[in-house]
């Protein structure tokens, strides 16, 4: 349960088995920092090349193919008071022939301003009809996973089963995340911060900043899950990660199906009709190549109905 | 403004150009009822064939296409004691290989009890390991919608830019819709009524109930729209109906562009920033032959930002 | 078996049960025309409003739901001189950047003179690199089917298992089609000739023309299929209406796979053996909002089987 | 123009930066074997784990990012007599309720015997209504692809803009592929060859055989292209390569597009012209990750236009 303070000096733009930068034990804790998606850090100075610079790899001892790693996101916060975003959402959002017809080829550079202090973000550029808009911070991770299997090293812009670039609100400080290990040591990478950002990532950004980020880790040995899973204060969530967002939305619902059979004890019956009823979905990113679906469940649910997980944490 | 109380004594299981059960002025009220999904009234008799059997269509006196009808959900309540829903999800909702691999073929019929003085749905059958399970009631309309142009007769199990099945929990009473007008009158149909229903209808049903319905409508002279439209206390949003989601989601999204240029003065900037960081999507149905998308964003923002509707209502 | 001379003086863009245009028996034939997709008849004329208005219904006698209305392609060629065609690809056919970056946003209309006793088309406006490029006639219907169940009128512009506008190369003189009948008569529909069309119709156009068309019906009682079928001198094919054109690749493989279990009594390994190392794919539309994929199968590997259709026609 | 001849001790199941096996000058030929997608070579003894082991890579000198490398493939024939296939079409490729409802879950192993001097497989298990059915020899690689560039490496079972498991039937002997360079020596992998495959590989198999393969590799300096491209005597060709299909087809198209404008001096007008009327499309891969469209062109459309290439090969 050691802590350890780490400063990263090289960073990865794919997920792939590399050497590690930190070899962590169960529960381990790590204080580190992470550079904004263009290879920003705290300074704003652009130290590595940009597409989503992730700090890592961290190595977990004992971490197998077939266990399960927990990461804990216990701090997550902007170092820095200047983020970007851009300001123009990308074309395969919106109808192509409202592309064709009064979409502007132009595009801009927005920067907000970040009071750490208050929590809040306010546009300063460009000038636009919205004027100083004041959002209040909700900092999260747009990219993290761990290092996929086969020998597979895969762009920090993309995501699957590992996880990845995912562009997931919910990834945010207190949440618990887990992921399927692949690899030996499980390789955990991180980065992507941003200080807000809308559901899908539309803008292809959110408002890019580098951040001060704290996490500990954890293993469930022998515990074998197929994608992402998260669990917050109010909802368990699954995410699944494919193109179409059809597609994203089977591998999130099946997850979920499966992970209510499997510590919540449920059989196929109790556990469509629970989520036939009680299902909330929320979007990931829809930018990058693979597109993220998010599938979540009322913790409150589980407790009236009486179910306890099978392993606890 | 008068109120009309009206009994159907026939319903639509496609939204058509069709002779109208009554006409109504702007302002207008309708007290009336929807059978539930089956065809059952009140009585749980039922009254006509299946698949979303429609009440209406309701004519609006000098609604002419091009015009936006405006229709608000004053009251959805359940009007008998039982609720239906199916106890299995669709298998296109899963991943494939989960279908080969576990996926039972049987099907069961899943009952609630409805308390509609305390306002909660209780599960009665099958049992399950859920037991008792009991949620809080939050009716909404399945479908609901006006007569698509160019002389179709669409189903009212699927959905375009005149509305229809989508699905969509946001459907409830105190929200206000709107919808393009295609043809004169804009023959306004609605039904499908949940008791309570999770996202994406991924189970093909949510709790499926007869409602008590009262609704008012209004005109809105030239103003043109795309795709249905609706705003609540906190939030103005729009659905796209199509799939893949991928393809809903673009309607979506240009819509609410769309919109806030419209009656909101912001130009693509302000649109694409404020979407960019502000946007948020739920999705609606997942289960019929056009999905739901729906792109919503926060009234609070917009008032902060000091911008007002253009036209009021 | 008589012969009818048919003169169209209305037209239908919707494919719904209207009162037909003739009654035929088993085995009658029908020699008629098609306007053009505008609406353009033998002389150049708009005759009736745009967008693939239609010839029909025709009601045959005996058909009921759950038969199968067998047409026979007797006869089709172009009835005039010139055609027209988009010099545009649609913009959701190419990359949503490519628009941004370099899609040319004005559109023109592009002429060709058909010599209809030597059979090709040639380029005549706009002047491009192309010059008079000379293309061998291939003319088919893109649009083709019959009415709807459940009371539905659908755009003569999209398509489900009705048939509709699927353009797909095959439907050409010579070929047998089959569709399943919804309703009393089955009430075919057809119309929107293509000289020459190149796959999937991404120009929003074939070479469009009015049409001399010759057919012949005949039907299969009690025979159900589920989505349209085909036959020509080298292939049966089934056709798959849905998007993505995954789905309708879904659609038109499931139906192929019935078939030779229906009519060719295969079981399922044999059928699966067979489509997986000789299935072949054609591309239909895929500019309207339903896209068409052909599941096709060579006659020769059937003959080569020694299985025979269990019903003659 | 050398020939070497290599014979392969490892295989990758990524298409990654890794130490070429060897390096070729502009205009060598080799001559070396593929190992089936299960790693079994021509003795059918497994020598690899399975997932399409690739023999290579192969790294051509001179090669840089920005290049575009030309493989001819000069020949492709089995180098044993007994072929593998699957005997169930993957449950992704039918309809949903379709696998529900009849879809058997055993799977079994089909085998195939090769005449490699008459050209002809014939399938010998299992007994089936098929017999000993028997078809023409149309060997092709199912895998071929360069390293993707930023430190990428990707599995041999999905494809992208480097090539990959595209599982088109067109890659096949006489044909010269053209892949984009990422990475210094471009490094050229190959593999995964099929004695037959129906489009789509829609039973995730060809008929799995080694091969004896030659190929030769020459360089087109300072020529930028998006996708694999292919010409044969009758056609050019494009390959896209995403899910859904519907985008696959998208990335073929502009591809094609652009090549036009390249290399064959045609503008937007003349380019979408010539398509709109001319394109066809095939279908490969659709089992794995990535869906694979192709876009293909006449050559004699182009040689009646007049147009050359820009640049000679």
């Amino acid at each position: 349960m050691a802590t350890h303070h780490f400063t990263p000096d090289h960073y990865y733009t794919t997920l792939g088995t590399y050497d590690p930068v930190l070899r962590l034990a169960d529960r381990d804790t790590v204080i580190t920092t992470t550079v904004d998606s263009g290879g920003g850090d705290h300074s704003g100075q652009q130290v590595t090349p940009p597409w989503n610079p992730l700090t890592g790899p961290f190595y977990i001892e004992g971490a197998v193919p077939g266990d399960t790693l927990v990461v804990h996101l216990d701090r997550l916060w902007p170092n820095r008071r200047q983020g970007i975003t851009s300001t123009r959402i990308a074309p395969h959002i919106v109808d192509p022939w409202h592309v064709v017809s009064t979409y502007e080829k132009e595009s801009t550079r927005g920067e907000w301003e970040i009071d750490r202090e208050n929590g809040t973000a306010t546009l300063v550029k460009p000038e636009t009809r919205l004027g100083r808009l004041t959002l209040p911070l909700r900092p999260m991770l747009g990219c993290l996973g761990v290092a996929p299997g086969g020998g597979q090293a895969l762009s920090s812009v993309t995501s699957a089963e590992h996880g990845g670039n995912m562009d997931y609100k919910g990834f945010e400080q207190g949440t618990t995340v887990y992921f399927p290990v692949f690899v030996a040591g499980a390789l955990f990478f991180l980065g992507d911060g941003h200080a807000i950002q809308g559901d899908g990532e539309i803008a292809g950004t959110g408002i890019e900043i580098s951040f001060d980020v704290q996490f500990t880790v954890s293993l469930q040995k022998g515990k074998r899950i197929g994608w992402p899973r998260g669990e917050n204060e109010t909802h368990l969530f699954t995410a699944g990660n494919a193109r179409p967002l059809d597609q994203a939305l089977q591998h999130a619902t099946t997850e979920m199906i499966d992970w209510l059979k499997q510590d919540y004890g449920l059989d196929q019956v109790s556990a469509h009709t629970l989520l036939g009823q009680c299902v909330e979905y929320e979007v990931g990113n829809v930018f990058d190549p693979a597109y993220t679906m998010i599938c979540k469940l009322s913790r409150s649910i589980l407790r009236q109905i009486g179910v306890m997980p099978a392993t606890s944490r």
